[in-house]
């Protein structure tokens, strides 16, 4: 039986063989550290005097200690860099460690990356959301460190958000129904759990739309059911009594990118008066709009029924995991209970920084920024493409739907797109497995992906692979 | 049926009645926006000039529409504040909005907090880590404000986690084994998952443990099996073959105070390699110790058996939403199922903030720091309460447990504290309500808690509710 000591001071933790003189005892717990590998090679050690200290025994029987295993290969001590685990000494790796696997999304990444649904990264505004933090750490009261006491999140970032999204988006926003969370799937698996709660069964979603957010709805035992979409967007006359709620993204259809039309808004909203049914309003890149069309959220329309949902993974960066939702008064109880009142998962900090971020007009900047760098972008896929295939969805948002002339095949345009080492997405792939949908041959172009190097070269290796 | 138009410039959303003039169409919209209070009183209004070129119309026409509705007063304008939505606006509410009622777990603040559970927040770092925050953010490669590639968390912060858990705490870990999640809660509902993915019924607890450890795993159709607490830790003799996990608090068991001895650490290493069970070790405040006792980590015992839970909510703060799991090395995949391929819950600039702090060797600064100082507090503790209660569970944490006297109860202290408005928390409530424990009336007392400026009226208002 080992005797396990802690040094405290220096936080190296030690196991100190009882019933051995202090010395051999020191000796022997370093060696056995940096034999296992527990300490990896090139950790630095504390200094004899503090390790000394803190162990409360003689600074020499540390020195010799550590004396002794420099001449032993297991520490190096040079000047001024201290002493170190020596690079031989072999990591010890449980027996099943190198079997680890996870799959990862991606494999090898393409030179050129047209896929839709990131925006462009290289772009992130980062002297501005560090100027926002610093003012956000200074301003912040201490409380805002501790545990979250509002479930719904900070009401700082709530009523920064309220008042954006009812000037910039036209929705009806009270902080006191705002609910944030960390960016659109957990705020769908919120809501999924909600409708659960409920008993509803069924979900409308449009026929087009993200595999991942079918799955997330099935897997919280909602089954989906397709709605067409055709160039008004999705039709949601066809929506019927079976459906609690639907799934839709009126500013720019996903991925087909047309908008909603007045006449479908109405009736959706027409659909949830009568049926007591709930709107899922997925706002996902509203900010990006470069024609003046009709584009306000559709919560505008009737707060009382629609879930607005946002978030700042296209107009800021995915990496923030930043998302918030607009839920209808009467079910802001019903989305925290299954929110739960102890696992808030996004920082206080981040919060604070983003609302800052908002309130100083550093949003409103970087998006108008950015959403001249889409359209000038925008604008250059369409001349690049023109006569050569039909192109859609270009009014709004980061990506458009290029449809492919008779006989070309999408398999056929992103295989040779990926022998020039560019990643593109087929239309087909987002097609609900049981929607009612003419076929289509149609590649969708997410021209906010690359960073502004690489756009350019992108754009020419996607001109020459269509056909 | 209205038309509705974005400008997009400033992004102000405003409904344009069709049919109508110009001026009348923007005065019309502009009036509706503010009477309905979906622009808050004191929103300011994009300058004539931007409006205008957003719209693509005439200044004048922008300028006259503001004009006549100052006149109405509904907007305000002012030399160098612009124009405004007026005050007198009254905001329109949907009719259930004064409706909402969010429970908040925190009625009125107490003057005096000496609960457990948090650590001094006004000792947070602010300005060590904005210096992390500004480093991290430079040196971020684009890739990290994207999607997640890793489910695990960013490799930054594991390297830096497995360097520093091995050398403060005797983690054998190795960062591919290392998943990052938001705090124990987040984490623990992991393994909830991944324990009834596999079948598990039953998790073996500790008799004095927090109930909302309990109540999760029961949430998640686990029944939660108490052990018996004594002076020695929770009395891992008594693990069954019933139980396929075992929930454990080994450095300073929560609330009792008491390290698991070294017979006990091994006895349940012996239970979990003889049934097959699995150690949940919680290490929650690890690195608060004050003398030199065996403290090491459950999990160096066995790598492959114990899943080691650790978090900054103590050592930094809670509102981080910061935790890591050390997973044993076939566990790794089932834990990733349940955290899913899509939900990464915590903000990439954050974990390469944390990783840069630890690096930079400021975490190790702050964690000694705040030692020196809650040990002071543990000792004016002592002193102030020596010779009327017995106190232990003070070699450790940030809390210790005052046991009263004879005829004195929990309920008649916690009752006069909160007279004294002081918060205080009892013993009793952190029974497992099947344990089999020996009676025993006594509070908990979270001396971290408190500022430092709160500390003493505290301890002094503590002092004066003791029998």
């Amino acid at each position: 039986m080992t005797d396990s000591w802690a040094t405290f001071g220096a936080d190296l933790h030690l196991d100190l063989s009882a019933g051995r003189g202090l010395r051999a005892g020191l000796t022997e717990a370093l060696r056995e550290a940096a034999r296992s590998g527990r300490l990896a090679a090139g950790t630095r050690l504390p200094s004899s005097r503090s390790l000394a200290a803190d162990l409360g025994i003689a600074r020499n029987t540390v020195a010799e200690a550590y004396a002794e295993l420099v001449a032993e290969g297991w520490l190096t001590a040079r000047q001024g860099s201290g002493t170190r685990v020596a690079e031989r000494a072999r990591p010890r790796r449980s027996a099943a460690a190198t079997a680890v696997r996870v799959r990862r999304p991606a494999r090898g990444r393409p030179a050129y990356n047209l896929q839709p649904g990131s925006p462009d990264l290289s772009a992130f505004p980062r002297a501005a959301w560090l100027t926002a933090a610093r003012r956000a750490l200074t301003d912040a009261p201490n409380e805002a460190f501790g545990y979250a006491l509002d479930p719904r999140g900070r009401i700082e970032l709530r009523e920064a958000l309220a008042g954006y999204l009812a000037r910039a988006r036209g929705v009806y926003a009270d902080p006191e129904r705002i609910v944030l969370c960390a960016g659109f799937v957990h705020g769908l698996t919120l809501l999924a759990g909600m409708l659960r709660a409920r008993r509803v069964r069924e979900v409308a979603v449009e026929g087009y739309g993200l595999d991942i957010h079918r799955d997330l709805l099935a897997k919280a035992g909602l089954r989906t059911r397709p709605l067409g979409v055709d160039e008004e967007g999705a039709r949601t006359g066809e929506l019927g009594a079976g459906a609690g709620a639907v799934l839709l993204t009126p500013a720019h259809q996903f991925p087909t990118g047309v908008a909603l039309t007045p006449a479908r808004r109405a009736a959706a909203v027409d659909w949830a008066r009568t049926t007591g049914g709930l709107i899922l309003e997925d706002d996902y890149d509203g900010e990006f709009r470069y024609d003046r069309q009709p584009v306000g959220a559709l919560q505008g329309l009737d707060p009382d029924r629609v879930v607005y949902l946002g978030t700042a993974s296209k107009s800021l960066a995915p990496g923030l995991r930043m998302g918030w939702m607009v839920v209808p008064p009467g079910l802001v109880e019903e989305v925290l209970a299954v929110k739960g009142l102890t696992d808030w998962t996004s920082s206080a900090l981040d919060q604070l920084t983003l609302a800052e971020f908002i309130r100083s007009g550093a949003y409103d900047r970087h998006v108008r920024g950015m959403r001249l760098r889409y359209r000038r972008r925008r604008d250059e896929l369409l001349a690049a493409v023109a006569g050569r295939v039909g192109v859609s969805g270009i009014a709004a948002g980061l990506h458009a739907v290029l449809d492919l002339p008779e006989g070309a095949t999408e398999r056929s345009v992103i295989q040779s797109a990926a022998w020039q080492d560019l990643a593109l997405g087929g239309l087909s792939r987002h097609r609900h497995p049981e929607a009612d949908l003419p076929p289509r041959a149609a590649v969708v172009v997410g021209y906010g992906t690359p960073s502004d190097s690489a756009w350019t070269p992108a754009l020419a290796a996607l001109s020459a692979v269509l056909p």
